[in-house]
């Protein structure tokens, strides 16, 4: 049966798809599980919008803050508010650069318009909790501020990073990326080996999303809850509700969730088992 | 807040993706329910991967047959077989022509090309319940008859109206299509509408997809069923473990509720509400 390769952006596409479907999730939006004003399919309304930014970086022509801008753009167009902010940030590079090295050299070349279109994305959504320690997005002097001191997108993320594990990402190599790739390419093909990395993930790094929201000790505890459920002491059912109780979802470990199952399809690894 | 307006392609695609969420949906692959190989992520997959071909259409560049061939292609990409062949027939005239009287003028215009392009299309797919009246698929000499008949694909649907009521749109103007719009916006927005609109289209349309797997009583008892639901004396949920258990799976009502959404979503039908 003859069958086209899927292209790069189509990749990244499959990647958000595959992690909004994977469940139980604990705490965030999956096949089985709504916020109210955050659904299901929000989700993958932005999947489909967000097409062509992501081809955009594909093609390796325009600037990565300003395609990061375009994606948050283009998934506007719902009242479900921000999907995948923090998805963008690592896909657009992955995307644009091909692979982890590739998104390093891209990074390494962003400029201060990199970090002006990106905080033009910021003031698009409404994540407040994704705030950076470097400029108040809310201060209407910010950009001003960026070309002032000539800070490239990179600066910025270099301020976040302590607190932002997805910034984070971006100085460090994507390390938490590789690892969550890793996982996948051993845990063996099958979509439910998502859920499996997911949790994973989510009992060896405290969300970065969550700590902003509810301060570092839920989510320390977050993240023994995690581990108590690979140990087999408590059910992925039991913490899903607990989580979803007390309003904990664990946004930035979903964010790197995608961009692990992005490098992993290049890599071999696939949902279909 | 800035937000560009969805293309056509798009509202397909957006159509494509509400449709298959919508649960319960009796018999159906949906949100919470998949069947043993084709489950609910190759539904969402084949969504990803089709834009080319409906972005193909939008422009209108192209013939009709070939773009319906590409669309079966471009979805060929994983293991879960046919899941929008019946849609691709409604949606790629609709995207093409933009409405209804722009699809029949498109449909009007096919030519012997258009039907070769499209029996290329079913030979990728294995739906092997969607044959046409007309010339037998697996016949190797069935692309040469075409020729020598100068059939247009418009004619392959004549042929086939009788008995499959996707082709019967062609070639009666899409009345089952506009049928379900006018249902969506009469329910008013939100996605639960659409799982009503599908019940009351089966309730009083016999599935033909349901006819050529099982025949025509059980699909006029799965309406009556449908109807029962609908007065208040079954249960979608009695109804869809039903429909599970005996494997009946209204095919083509679904591909016409695609269709219906398409169009709902570009006369102000929304799904969020």
């Amino acid at each position: 049966m003859m069958c086209r390769l899927t292209s790069r952006a189509e990749r990244a596409q499959l990647a958000m798809m595959l992690e909004v479907c994977a469940y139980p999730k604990p705490g965030n939006v999956d096949r089985c599980h709504d916020y109210k004003d955050t659904r299901f399919e929000h989700f993958l309304a932005s999947t489909i919008l967000c097409r062509p930014a992501l081809e955009e970086a594909e093609r390796g022509e325009g600037r990565i803050g300003e395609i990061i801008r375009h994606a948050v753009q283009q998934t506007n167009c719902h009242a479900g508010g921000n999907t995948h902010f923090g998805a963008f940030i690592l896909l657009i590079p992955l995307v644009y650069g091909g692979d982890i090295p590739g998104a390093m050299k891209a990074i390494a070349q962003t400029d201060v318009s990199d970090a002006v279109a990106f905080y033009r994305a910021f003031a698009l959504t409404a994540v407040r909790t994704y705030n950076t320690d470097a400029i108040d997005v809310n201060d209407p002097k910010a950009l001003d501020m960026l070309r002032e001191q000539e800070m490239t997108l990179l600066d910025v993320m270099h301020h976040s990073a302590k607190n932002d594990m997805v910034a984070r990402e971006w100085v460090t190599g994507f390390p938490l990326t590789r690892r969550g790739t890793d996982l996948l390419l051993s845990f063996g093909p099958g979509r439910d080996t998502i859920v499996r990395m997911f949790l994973t993930m989510l009992a060896t790094e405290p969300d970065t999303f969550i700590i902003k929201k509810h301060g570092r000790e839920v989510a320390e505890r977050t993240l023994k809850r995690a581990r108590h459920v690979l140990d087999g002491g408590l059910s992925l059912e039991q913490f899903d509700s607990e989580c979803i109780e007390q309003g904990i979802n664990p946004g930035s470990t979903a964010d790197i969730t995608i961009a692990s199952i992005y490098l992993a399809l290049g890599e071999g690894w696939t949902w279909e088992s």
